[in-house]
Protein backbone atom coordinates (compact mmCIF):
# COMPACT_ATOMS: atom_id res chain seq x y z
CA UNK A 1 0.00 0.00 0.00
CA UNK A 2 2.71 2.41 0.90
CA UNK A 3 4.08 1.46 -2.47
CA UNK A 4 1.03 2.44 -4.15
CA UNK A 5 1.14 5.67 -2.57
CA UNK A 6 4.67 6.63 -3.32
CA UNK A 7 4.08 5.56 -6.77
CA UNK A 8 1.04 7.80 -6.81
CA UNK A 9 3.22 10.56 -5.65
CA UNK A 10 6.03 10.11 -7.78
CA UNK A 11 3.56 10.21 -11.34
CA UNK A 12 1.99 13.58 -9.78
CA UNK A 13 5.23 15.11 -9.62
CA UNK A 14 5.69 13.65 -12.89
CA UNK A 15 2.41 16.19 -14.04
CA UNK A 16 4.18 19.91 -15.13
CA UNK A 17 0.48 20.90 -14.56
CA UNK A 18 0.07 19.38 -10.96
CA UNK A 19 2.95 21.10 -10.32
CA UNK A 20 1.61 24.37 -11.16
CA UNK A 21 -1.80 23.87 -9.14
CA UNK A 22 0.52 22.54 -6.28
CA UNK A 23 -1.84 19.31 -5.69
CA UNK A 24 -0.90 16.53 -2.94
CA UNK A 25 -1.83 13.27 -3.49
CA UNK A 26 -2.88 12.79 0.07
CA UNK A 27 -3.93 9.35 0.31
CA UNK A 28 -3.53 6.53 -2.39
CA UNK A 29 -4.95 3.07 -1.63
CA UNK A 30 -6.63 0.34 -3.67
CA UNK A 31 -10.04 1.77 -5.52
CA UNK A 32 -9.74 5.34 -3.29
CA UNK A 33 -7.74 8.36 -3.80
CA UNK A 34 -7.15 12.06 -2.01
CA UNK A 35 -5.94 15.14 -3.94
CA UNK A 36 -5.65 18.13 -2.22
CA UNK A 37 -4.68 21.99 -3.82
CA UNK A 38 -4.23 24.66 -1.47
CA UNK A 39 -6.40 27.63 -2.44
CA UNK A 40 -4.42 30.65 -3.63
CA UNK A 41 -5.53 33.97 -5.30
CA UNK A 42 -3.98 32.68 -8.83
CA UNK A 43 -6.87 29.64 -8.70
CA UNK A 44 -9.37 32.38 -8.34
CA UNK A 45 -12.33 33.28 -10.41
CA UNK A 46 -13.95 36.79 -10.91
CA UNK A 47 -16.29 36.44 -7.91
CA UNK A 48 -13.51 35.61 -5.23
CA UNK A 49 -13.87 31.71 -5.48
CA UNK A 50 -11.69 29.00 -6.95
CA UNK A 51 -12.20 28.66 -10.49
CA UNK A 52 -14.17 25.82 -11.89
CA UNK A 53 -11.65 25.16 -14.00
CA UNK A 54 -9.14 23.92 -10.80
CA UNK A 55 -12.19 21.97 -9.22
CA UNK A 56 -12.67 20.58 -12.74
CA UNK A 57 -8.99 19.71 -12.89
CA UNK A 58 -8.66 17.97 -8.99
CA UNK A 59 -11.99 15.70 -9.52
CA UNK A 60 -10.25 14.83 -12.99
CA UNK A 61 -7.25 13.77 -11.50
CA UNK A 62 -8.53 12.25 -8.43
CA UNK A 63 -10.73 10.14 -10.31
CA UNK A 64 -7.65 9.05 -12.21
CA UNK A 65 -5.68 8.36 -9.22
CA UNK A 66 -8.57 6.33 -7.76
CA UNK A 67 -9.10 4.50 -11.51
CA UNK A 68 -5.47 3.95 -11.33
CA UNK A 69 -5.19 2.04 -8.08
CA UNK A 70 -7.10 -0.96 -9.42
CA UNK A 71 -5.97 -0.33 -13.30
CA UNK A 72 -2.71 0.16 -12.49
CA UNK A 73 -0.74 2.88 -13.22
CA UNK A 74 -0.67 3.44 -17.52
CA UNK A 75 -4.69 5.42 -17.17
CA UNK A 76 -5.88 7.81 -18.82
CA UNK A 77 -9.46 10.03 -18.22
CA UNK A 78 -11.61 8.91 -21.21
CA UNK A 79 -14.63 11.13 -19.93
CA UNK A 80 -16.34 12.60 -16.97
CA UNK A 81 -19.45 14.48 -16.22
CA UNK A 82 -19.32 16.97 -13.08
CA UNK A 83 -22.05 18.95 -11.13
CA UNK A 84 -20.61 22.38 -9.34
CA UNK A 85 -22.85 22.58 -6.11
CA UNK A 86 -21.66 25.56 -4.98
CA UNK A 87 -19.47 28.32 -4.74
CA UNK A 88 -15.73 27.25 -3.51
CA UNK A 89 -13.61 29.21 -1.30
CA UNK A 90 -11.27 28.05 1.98
CA UNK A 91 -7.90 27.08 2.90
CA UNK A 92 -7.82 23.68 0.77
CA UNK A 93 -9.67 22.19 -1.99
CA UNK A 94 -10.09 18.49 -1.40
CA UNK A 95 -11.28 15.79 -3.81
CA UNK A 96 -11.81 12.20 -2.71
CA UNK A 97 -12.56 9.88 -5.33
CA UNK A 98 -13.35 5.76 -5.42
CA UNK A 99 -14.02 3.43 -7.82
CA UNK A 100 -17.52 2.38 -7.99
CA UNK A 101 -17.03 -0.54 -10.82
CA UNK A 102 -13.50 -2.10 -12.23
CA UNK A 103 -12.81 -4.37 -14.89
CA UNK A 104 -9.83 -5.02 -16.92
CA UNK A 105 -9.47 -2.17 -18.62
CA UNK A 106 -11.47 0.40 -16.98
CA UNK A 107 -12.91 1.68 -13.83
CA UNK A 108 -15.85 4.13 -13.45
CA UNK A 109 -15.17 5.96 -10.46
CA UNK A 110 -16.71 9.09 -8.66
CA UNK A 111 -15.56 12.07 -6.52
CA UNK A 112 -16.83 14.57 -4.05
CA UNK A 113 -15.03 17.74 -3.97
CA UNK A 114 -14.80 19.77 -0.96
CA UNK A 115 -13.00 22.82 0.55
CA UNK A 116 -11.67 23.14 4.12
CA UNK A 117 -10.26 25.27 6.14
CA UNK A 118 -8.99 26.21 9.90
CA UNK A 119 -11.84 26.69 12.15
CA UNK A 120 -14.57 25.85 9.56
CA UNK A 121 -16.68 22.59 8.34
CA UNK A 122 -15.94 20.93 4.76
CA UNK A 123 -18.23 22.86 2.30
CA UNK A 124 -19.36 20.46 -0.18
CA UNK A 125 -18.73 22.15 -3.88
CA UNK A 126 -18.69 19.20 -6.44
CA UNK A 127 -19.73 15.88 -7.23
CA UNK A 128 -18.33 14.14 -10.48
CA UNK A 129 -18.18 10.65 -12.18
CA UNK A 130 -16.37 9.13 -14.79
CA UNK A 131 -14.60 6.61 -16.80
CA UNK A 132 -10.51 5.89 -16.61
CA UNK A 133 -8.77 3.82 -19.10
CA UNK A 134 -5.40 1.49 -18.84
CA UNK A 135 -3.46 2.53 -21.93
CA UNK A 136 -1.08 -0.30 -21.52
CA UNK A 137 -1.73 -0.97 -25.38
CA UNK A 138 -1.10 1.99 -27.54
CA UNK A 139 -4.28 4.07 -27.17
CA UNK A 140 -6.44 4.65 -29.81
CA UNK A 141 -8.20 8.08 -31.11
CA UNK B 1 -21.10 42.96 -31.11
CA UNK B 2 -18.20 44.38 -30.54
CA UNK B 3 -19.01 45.69 -27.09
CA UNK B 4 -20.36 41.90 -26.33
CA UNK B 5 -16.71 41.05 -27.48
CA UNK B 6 -14.92 43.75 -25.11
CA UNK B 7 -17.44 42.77 -22.11
CA UNK B 8 -16.39 39.44 -22.37
CA UNK B 9 -12.73 40.03 -22.76
CA UNK B 10 -12.67 42.16 -19.71
CA UNK B 11 -14.65 39.67 -17.80
CA UNK B 12 -12.48 36.77 -18.97
CA UNK B 13 -9.22 39.49 -17.33
CA UNK B 14 -11.41 39.37 -13.91
CA UNK B 15 -10.33 35.49 -13.01
CA UNK B 16 -7.17 35.71 -11.54
CA UNK B 17 -7.06 31.76 -12.77
CA UNK B 18 -7.56 32.18 -16.08
CA UNK B 19 -4.97 35.11 -16.32
CA UNK B 20 -2.74 31.89 -15.02
CA UNK B 21 -3.51 29.70 -17.83
CA UNK B 22 -2.73 32.33 -20.50
CA UNK B 23 -6.49 32.20 -21.40
CA UNK B 24 -7.35 34.74 -24.65
CA UNK B 25 -10.61 35.14 -25.45
CA UNK B 26 -10.51 35.27 -29.35
CA UNK B 27 -14.22 35.42 -30.27
CA UNK B 28 -17.43 35.92 -28.58
CA UNK B 29 -20.87 36.68 -30.54
CA UNK B 30 -24.46 35.63 -29.78
CA UNK B 31 -24.17 32.15 -28.94
CA UNK B 32 -20.89 31.25 -29.70
CA UNK B 33 -17.38 32.06 -28.41
CA UNK B 34 -13.69 30.65 -29.09
CA UNK B 35 -11.51 30.66 -26.06
CA UNK B 36 -7.66 29.92 -26.87
CA UNK B 37 -4.28 28.65 -24.25
CA UNK B 38 -1.07 28.86 -26.11
CA UNK B 39 0.44 25.49 -24.88
CA UNK B 40 3.27 25.76 -22.65
CA UNK B 41 5.55 23.11 -20.76
CA UNK B 42 3.69 24.07 -17.39
CA UNK B 43 0.52 22.57 -18.42
CA UNK B 44 1.60 19.40 -19.99
CA UNK B 45 1.32 16.14 -18.20
CA UNK B 46 3.51 12.62 -17.34
CA UNK B 47 3.94 11.96 -21.40
CA UNK B 48 4.22 15.51 -22.63
CA UNK B 49 0.65 16.03 -23.61
CA UNK B 50 -1.91 18.96 -22.51
CA UNK B 51 -3.08 17.65 -18.97
CA UNK B 52 -6.96 17.32 -19.10
CA UNK B 53 -6.83 19.86 -16.43
CA UNK B 54 -6.28 22.06 -18.54
CA UNK B 55 -8.67 21.17 -21.79
CA UNK B 56 -11.46 21.10 -18.65
CA UNK B 57 -10.71 24.24 -17.83
CA UNK B 58 -10.44 25.92 -21.54
CA UNK B 59 -13.86 23.33 -22.51
CA UNK B 60 -15.84 24.80 -19.08
CA UNK B 61 -15.17 28.56 -19.63
CA UNK B 62 -16.06 28.29 -23.32
CA UNK B 63 -19.16 26.46 -22.54
CA UNK B 64 -19.44 29.23 -19.49
CA UNK B 65 -18.89 32.06 -22.08
CA UNK B 66 -21.25 31.08 -24.98
CA UNK B 67 -24.22 30.64 -22.44
CA UNK B 68 -23.15 33.84 -21.50
CA UNK B 69 -23.27 35.42 -24.87
CA UNK B 70 -27.12 34.73 -24.48
CA UNK B 71 -27.89 34.65 -21.05
CA UNK B 72 -26.08 38.20 -19.61
CA UNK B 73 -22.38 38.55 -18.01
CA UNK B 74 -24.06 36.39 -14.30
CA UNK B 75 -23.50 33.29 -15.23
CA UNK B 76 -22.00 30.24 -14.05
CA UNK B 77 -21.45 26.41 -15.55
CA UNK B 78 -23.81 24.26 -13.97
CA UNK B 79 -23.07 21.12 -14.87
CA UNK B 80 -20.83 19.42 -17.95
CA UNK B 81 -19.65 16.29 -19.49
CA UNK B 82 -16.34 15.74 -21.77
CA UNK B 83 -14.94 12.99 -23.45
CA UNK B 84 -11.40 13.13 -24.44
CA UNK B 85 -10.79 12.46 -27.73
CA UNK B 86 -7.32 11.85 -28.16
CA UNK B 87 -3.75 12.91 -26.62
CA UNK B 88 -3.59 16.42 -27.26
CA UNK B 89 0.02 18.32 -28.43
CA UNK B 90 0.58 21.25 -30.13
CA UNK B 91 1.39 25.47 -30.11
CA UNK B 92 -2.32 26.75 -29.17
CA UNK B 93 -5.11 25.17 -27.48
CA UNK B 94 -8.48 26.10 -28.86
CA UNK B 95 -11.89 25.55 -27.30
CA UNK B 96 -15.48 26.65 -29.96
CA UNK B 97 -17.84 26.55 -27.82
CA UNK B 98 -22.15 27.05 -28.85
CA UNK B 99 -25.13 27.27 -27.34
CA UNK B 100 -27.51 24.36 -28.49
CA UNK B 101 -30.52 25.61 -26.66
CA UNK B 102 -31.34 28.81 -24.79
CA UNK B 103 -34.08 29.42 -22.27
CA UNK B 104 -34.32 33.01 -19.66
CA UNK B 105 -32.24 31.39 -17.24
CA UNK B 106 -30.42 28.49 -18.59
CA UNK B 107 -28.52 27.34 -21.86
CA UNK B 108 -26.73 24.29 -22.69
CA UNK B 109 -23.87 24.11 -24.82
CA UNK B 110 -20.93 22.22 -26.44
CA UNK B 111 -18.01 22.95 -27.16
CA UNK B 112 -14.88 21.58 -29.02
CA UNK B 113 -11.42 21.33 -28.38
CA UNK B 114 -8.36 21.24 -30.98
CA UNK B 115 -4.78 21.76 -30.58
CA UNK B 116 -3.31 23.40 -33.94
CA UNK B 117 0.18 24.85 -35.09
CA UNK B 118 2.05 26.47 -37.87
CA UNK B 119 2.25 24.03 -40.42
CA UNK B 120 -0.07 21.58 -39.05
CA UNK B 121 -3.77 20.62 -39.48
CA UNK B 122 -6.44 20.86 -36.43
CA UNK B 123 -6.69 18.07 -34.11
CA UNK B 124 -9.90 17.72 -32.17
CA UNK B 125 -9.04 16.72 -29.12
CA UNK B 126 -12.09 16.66 -26.57
CA UNK B 127 -15.81 17.01 -26.90
CA UNK B 128 -18.01 18.72 -23.83
CA UNK B 129 -21.60 19.33 -23.29
CA UNK B 130 -23.14 21.80 -20.05
CA UNK B 131 -25.34 23.90 -18.58
CA UNK B 132 -24.85 27.40 -17.89
CA UNK B 133 -27.10 29.27 -15.77
CA UNK B 134 -27.78 33.34 -14.87
CA UNK B 135 -27.03 33.92 -10.89
CA UNK B 136 -28.24 37.37 -11.52
CA UNK B 137 -30.73 35.97 -8.92
CA UNK B 138 -28.47 34.82 -5.78
CA UNK B 139 -27.53 31.64 -6.55
CA UNK B 140 -28.89 28.72 -4.73
CA UNK B 141 -26.72 25.25 -3.88
CA UNK C 1 -42.74 9.31 5.67
CA UNK C 2 -45.83 6.66 4.80
CA UNK C 3 -47.19 9.32 3.28
CA UNK C 4 -44.49 10.34 1.33
CA UNK C 5 -44.27 6.80 -0.51
CA UNK C 6 -48.01 6.80 -0.48
CA UNK C 7 -47.59 9.95 -2.95
CA UNK C 8 -44.68 8.57 -4.75
CA UNK C 9 -46.69 5.35 -5.52
CA UNK C 10 -49.21 7.88 -6.51
CA UNK C 11 -47.25 9.68 -8.84
CA UNK C 12 -45.59 6.47 -10.11
CA UNK C 13 -49.05 5.44 -11.04
CA UNK C 14 -50.00 8.48 -12.82
CA UNK C 15 -47.62 7.90 -15.56
CA UNK C 16 -48.62 5.73 -18.45
CA UNK C 17 -44.76 4.69 -18.96
CA UNK C 18 -44.03 3.33 -16.25
CA UNK C 19 -47.06 1.30 -15.99
CA UNK C 20 -45.87 -0.24 -19.56
CA UNK C 21 -42.62 -0.94 -17.94
CA UNK C 22 -43.85 -2.62 -15.13
CA UNK C 23 -41.99 -0.45 -12.63
CA UNK C 24 -43.08 -0.11 -8.86
CA UNK C 25 -41.56 2.14 -6.07
CA UNK C 26 -40.57 -0.33 -3.43
CA UNK C 27 -38.83 2.38 -1.02
CA UNK C 28 -39.21 6.15 -0.66
CA UNK C 29 -37.83 8.23 1.98
CA UNK C 30 -36.30 11.44 2.58
CA UNK C 31 -33.41 11.40 0.16
CA UNK C 32 -33.75 8.18 -1.03
CA UNK C 33 -35.57 5.91 -3.45
CA UNK C 34 -35.74 2.47 -4.74
CA UNK C 35 -37.45 1.66 -8.04
CA UNK C 36 -37.81 -2.10 -9.53
CA UNK C 37 -38.69 -3.59 -12.82
CA UNK C 38 -39.47 -7.17 -13.42
CA UNK C 39 -37.59 -8.11 -16.45
CA UNK C 40 -39.28 -9.76 -18.88
CA UNK C 41 -38.98 -10.43 -22.87
CA UNK C 42 -40.58 -7.01 -24.14
CA UNK C 43 -37.97 -5.29 -22.25
CA UNK C 44 -34.59 -7.06 -23.76
CA UNK C 45 -32.28 -5.95 -26.26
CA UNK C 46 -30.82 -8.16 -29.29
CA UNK C 47 -28.59 -9.96 -26.99
CA UNK C 48 -31.34 -11.04 -24.40
CA UNK C 49 -29.88 -9.15 -21.81
CA UNK C 50 -32.00 -6.02 -20.52
CA UNK C 51 -32.37 -2.88 -23.09
CA UNK C 52 -29.97 0.15 -22.12
CA UNK C 53 -33.15 2.26 -22.72
CA UNK C 54 -34.49 0.48 -19.78
CA UNK C 55 -32.19 0.80 -17.47
CA UNK C 56 -32.24 4.40 -18.49
CA UNK C 57 -35.69 4.99 -17.74
CA UNK C 58 -34.78 3.19 -14.30
CA UNK C 59 -32.10 5.20 -13.00
CA UNK C 60 -33.78 8.47 -14.83
CA UNK C 61 -36.88 8.17 -12.63
CA UNK C 62 -35.12 6.79 -9.48
CA UNK C 63 -32.85 10.26 -9.59
CA UNK C 64 -36.11 12.13 -10.17
CA UNK C 65 -38.27 10.60 -6.95
CA UNK C 66 -34.87 10.80 -4.82
CA UNK C 67 -35.57 14.82 -5.78
CA UNK C 68 -38.66 14.62 -6.06
CA UNK C 69 -38.23 13.30 -1.95
CA UNK C 70 -36.87 16.29 -1.08
CA UNK C 71 -37.96 19.30 -3.37
CA UNK C 72 -41.62 18.40 -3.41
CA UNK C 73 -43.46 16.29 -5.82
CA UNK C 74 -43.53 18.97 -8.85
CA UNK C 75 -40.17 17.98 -9.97
CA UNK C 76 -38.24 16.95 -13.09
CA UNK C 77 -35.21 15.37 -14.45
CA UNK C 78 -32.98 18.50 -15.88
CA UNK C 79 -29.95 15.83 -16.68
CA UNK C 80 -28.16 12.97 -16.23
CA UNK C 81 -25.51 10.47 -17.27
CA UNK C 82 -25.49 6.73 -17.27
CA UNK C 83 -22.42 4.29 -17.49
CA UNK C 84 -23.42 0.94 -18.13
CA UNK C 85 -21.26 -1.48 -16.48
CA UNK C 86 -22.06 -4.85 -17.54
CA UNK C 87 -25.26 -6.87 -19.27
CA UNK C 88 -27.94 -6.90 -17.42
CA UNK C 89 -29.92 -10.13 -16.96
CA UNK C 90 -32.00 -11.53 -13.83
CA UNK C 91 -35.41 -11.44 -12.58
CA UNK C 92 -35.80 -7.86 -11.69
CA UNK C 93 -33.84 -4.93 -12.19
CA UNK C 94 -33.40 -2.30 -9.42
CA UNK C 95 -32.55 1.27 -9.06
CA UNK C 96 -31.38 2.91 -5.80
CA UNK C 97 -30.97 6.55 -5.80
CA UNK C 98 -30.25 9.14 -3.35
CA UNK C 99 -29.61 12.75 -3.43
CA UNK C 100 -26.36 13.49 -3.18
CA UNK C 101 -27.02 17.78 -2.15
CA UNK C 102 -30.09 19.38 -2.52
CA UNK C 103 -30.59 23.20 -2.41
CA UNK C 104 -34.00 25.07 -2.87
CA UNK C 105 -34.59 24.30 -5.89
CA UNK C 106 -32.46 21.35 -7.03
CA UNK C 107 -31.11 18.38 -6.32
CA UNK C 108 -28.36 16.55 -7.75
CA UNK C 109 -28.77 12.43 -6.98
CA UNK C 110 -27.04 9.96 -7.98
CA UNK C 111 -28.01 5.90 -8.99
CA UNK C 112 -27.16 2.74 -8.96
CA UNK C 113 -28.85 -0.11 -10.93
CA UNK C 114 -28.75 -3.32 -10.28
CA UNK C 115 -29.86 -7.24 -11.40
CA UNK C 116 -31.22 -9.60 -9.14
CA UNK C 117 -33.21 -12.95 -8.75
CA UNK C 118 -33.98 -16.34 -6.79
CA UNK C 119 -30.84 -17.61 -6.09
CA UNK C 120 -28.17 -15.24 -7.53
CA UNK C 121 -26.00 -12.59 -6.09
CA UNK C 122 -27.23 -8.76 -6.95
CA UNK C 123 -24.73 -8.00 -10.28
CA UNK C 124 -24.14 -3.82 -10.52
CA UNK C 125 -25.76 -2.64 -14.12
CA UNK C 126 -24.92 0.83 -14.46
CA UNK C 127 -23.81 4.25 -11.99
CA UNK C 128 -25.82 7.44 -12.74
CA UNK C 129 -25.25 11.15 -11.49
CA UNK C 130 -27.62 13.92 -12.94
CA UNK C 131 -29.97 17.29 -11.70
CA UNK C 132 -33.43 17.06 -10.67
CA UNK C 133 -35.33 20.52 -10.98
CA UNK C 134 -38.16 22.07 -8.93
CA UNK C 135 -40.68 23.09 -11.62
CA UNK C 136 -43.52 24.54 -9.26
CA UNK C 137 -42.40 27.81 -10.71
CA UNK C 138 -43.80 27.43 -14.62
CA UNK C 139 -40.58 25.44 -16.06
CA UNK C 140 -38.58 27.15 -18.86
CA UNK C 141 -36.94 26.12 -21.72
CA UNK D 1 -25.23 2.52 -48.27
CA UNK D 2 -28.50 0.57 -48.61
CA UNK D 3 -26.81 -2.45 -47.08
CA UNK D 4 -26.24 -0.91 -43.87
CA UNK D 5 -29.75 1.01 -43.68
CA UNK D 6 -31.15 -2.38 -43.81
CA UNK D 7 -28.36 -4.44 -41.50
CA UNK D 8 -29.69 -1.18 -39.39
CA UNK D 9 -33.09 -2.12 -39.56
CA UNK D 10 -32.78 -5.77 -39.14
CA UNK D 11 -30.75 -5.24 -35.84
CA UNK D 12 -33.68 -3.15 -34.56
CA UNK D 13 -36.20 -5.54 -35.43
CA UNK D 14 -34.18 -7.77 -33.33
CA UNK D 15 -34.57 -5.71 -30.25
CA UNK D 16 -37.84 -6.83 -28.51
CA UNK D 17 -37.67 -3.40 -26.22
CA UNK D 18 -37.49 -1.52 -29.63
CA UNK D 19 -40.89 -2.81 -30.85
CA UNK D 20 -42.33 -2.18 -27.57
CA UNK D 21 -41.35 1.46 -28.42
CA UNK D 22 -42.95 0.86 -31.86
CA UNK D 23 -39.22 2.50 -33.08
CA UNK D 24 -38.48 2.72 -36.60
CA UNK D 25 -34.74 3.44 -37.63
CA UNK D 26 -35.84 5.87 -40.91
CA UNK D 27 -32.25 6.38 -42.01
CA UNK D 28 -28.76 5.30 -41.41
CA UNK D 29 -26.04 6.30 -43.41
CA UNK D 30 -22.09 6.18 -42.47
CA UNK D 31 -21.94 8.45 -39.15
CA UNK D 32 -25.43 8.96 -39.17
CA UNK D 33 -28.91 7.79 -37.44
CA UNK D 34 -32.30 8.84 -37.46
CA UNK D 35 -34.94 7.01 -35.05
CA UNK D 36 -38.10 7.53 -35.13
CA UNK D 37 -41.00 6.62 -32.18
CA UNK D 38 -45.00 7.49 -33.17
CA UNK D 39 -46.29 8.96 -30.05
CA UNK D 40 -49.02 7.26 -27.96
CA UNK D 41 -50.52 7.12 -24.88
CA UNK D 42 -48.66 4.36 -23.13
CA UNK D 43 -45.14 6.81 -23.71
CA UNK D 44 -46.39 9.40 -21.49
CA UNK D 45 -45.64 10.58 -18.12
CA UNK D 46 -48.28 12.41 -15.67
CA UNK D 47 -48.59 15.49 -17.35
CA UNK D 48 -49.59 14.35 -20.85
CA UNK D 49 -45.50 14.79 -22.02
CA UNK D 50 -43.70 12.14 -23.18
CA UNK D 51 -41.87 10.04 -20.61
CA UNK D 52 -37.92 10.82 -20.24
CA UNK D 53 -37.40 7.32 -20.17
CA UNK D 54 -38.67 7.42 -24.26
CA UNK D 55 -36.81 10.00 -24.94
CA UNK D 56 -33.49 8.26 -23.17
CA UNK D 57 -34.38 5.36 -24.83
CA UNK D 58 -34.56 6.90 -28.38
CA UNK D 59 -31.19 9.10 -27.31
CA UNK D 60 -29.40 5.87 -26.47
CA UNK D 61 -30.19 3.68 -29.40
CA UNK D 62 -29.87 6.50 -31.84
CA UNK D 63 -26.20 7.26 -30.43
CA UNK D 64 -25.53 3.36 -30.79
CA UNK D 65 -26.69 3.29 -34.58
CA UNK D 66 -24.71 6.38 -35.22
CA UNK D 67 -21.51 4.41 -34.01
CA UNK D 68 -22.47 1.53 -34.70
CA UNK D 69 -22.47 2.79 -38.96
CA UNK D 70 -18.39 3.07 -38.54
CA UNK D 71 -17.57 0.59 -35.73
CA UNK D 72 -19.61 -1.92 -37.34
CA UNK D 73 -22.71 -4.07 -36.09
CA UNK D 74 -21.58 -5.54 -32.83
CA UNK D 75 -21.38 -2.37 -30.57
CA UNK D 76 -23.09 -0.98 -27.29
CA UNK D 77 -23.13 2.39 -26.06
CA UNK D 78 -20.84 2.34 -23.16
CA UNK D 79 -22.17 5.59 -21.37
CA UNK D 80 -24.14 9.30 -22.27
CA UNK D 81 -25.35 11.92 -20.85
CA UNK D 82 -28.61 13.69 -22.02
CA UNK D 83 -29.61 16.92 -21.06
CA UNK D 84 -33.66 17.69 -21.43
CA UNK D 85 -34.59 20.85 -23.33
CA UNK D 86 -38.06 21.22 -22.85
CA UNK D 87 -41.26 19.06 -22.24
CA UNK D 88 -42.19 16.77 -25.47
CA UNK D 89 -45.52 16.98 -27.31
CA UNK D 90 -46.37 15.90 -30.48
CA UNK D 91 -46.97 13.20 -32.81
CA UNK D 92 -43.54 11.74 -33.93
CA UNK D 93 -40.29 11.48 -31.07
CA UNK D 94 -37.80 12.12 -33.33
CA UNK D 95 -33.42 10.96 -32.80
CA UNK D 96 -30.62 12.51 -35.25
CA UNK D 97 -27.46 11.24 -34.23
CA UNK D 98 -24.08 11.76 -35.69
CA UNK D 99 -20.47 10.57 -34.95
CA UNK D 100 -18.57 13.31 -33.72
CA UNK D 101 -15.18 11.92 -33.72
CA UNK D 102 -14.55 7.48 -34.45
CA UNK D 103 -11.46 5.51 -33.66
CA UNK D 104 -10.91 1.87 -34.36
CA UNK D 105 -13.40 0.41 -30.91
CA UNK D 106 -14.76 3.63 -29.84
CA UNK D 107 -17.08 6.33 -31.14
CA UNK D 108 -18.12 9.75 -29.70
CA UNK D 109 -21.65 10.58 -30.70
CA UNK D 110 -24.01 13.22 -30.12
CA UNK D 111 -28.03 13.36 -30.47
CA UNK D 112 -30.75 15.53 -30.96
CA UNK D 113 -34.51 15.18 -30.00
CA UNK D 114 -37.63 16.41 -31.78
CA UNK D 115 -40.87 16.08 -31.37
CA UNK D 116 -42.84 16.59 -34.96
CA UNK D 117 -46.41 16.42 -35.96
CA UNK D 118 -48.87 17.82 -38.81
CA UNK D 119 -48.86 21.24 -39.50
CA UNK D 120 -45.88 22.28 -36.12
CA UNK D 121 -42.77 22.98 -36.61
CA UNK D 122 -40.34 20.87 -34.94
CA UNK D 123 -39.58 21.23 -31.43
CA UNK D 124 -36.15 20.70 -29.92
CA UNK D 125 -36.40 18.64 -26.71
CA UNK D 126 -33.43 17.26 -26.09
CA UNK D 127 -29.44 17.02 -26.37
CA UNK D 128 -27.39 14.26 -25.85
CA UNK D 129 -23.42 13.28 -26.02
CA UNK D 130 -21.85 9.75 -24.79
CA UNK D 131 -19.63 6.91 -26.70
CA UNK D 132 -20.25 3.47 -28.51
CA UNK D 133 -17.44 1.34 -28.25
CA UNK D 134 -17.35 -2.53 -30.19
CA UNK D 135 -17.93 -5.86 -28.99
CA UNK D 136 -16.64 -7.97 -31.28
CA UNK D 137 -14.11 -8.76 -28.47
CA UNK D 138 -15.61 -10.11 -25.72
CA UNK D 139 -17.04 -7.39 -23.46
CA UNK D 140 -15.30 -6.11 -20.35
CA UNK D 141 -17.28 -5.25 -17.18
Amino acid sequence: MEELSRAGKQALKSQPFSALMGARLTSLSEGKAVLEVPIREELLQQNGYVHGGVISYIADNALMFAGGSVLGPAVLTSEYKINYLRPASGETLVARASVVNAGRRQAVCRCEVFTTGAGRKETFCAAAQGSIVSVSAPREA
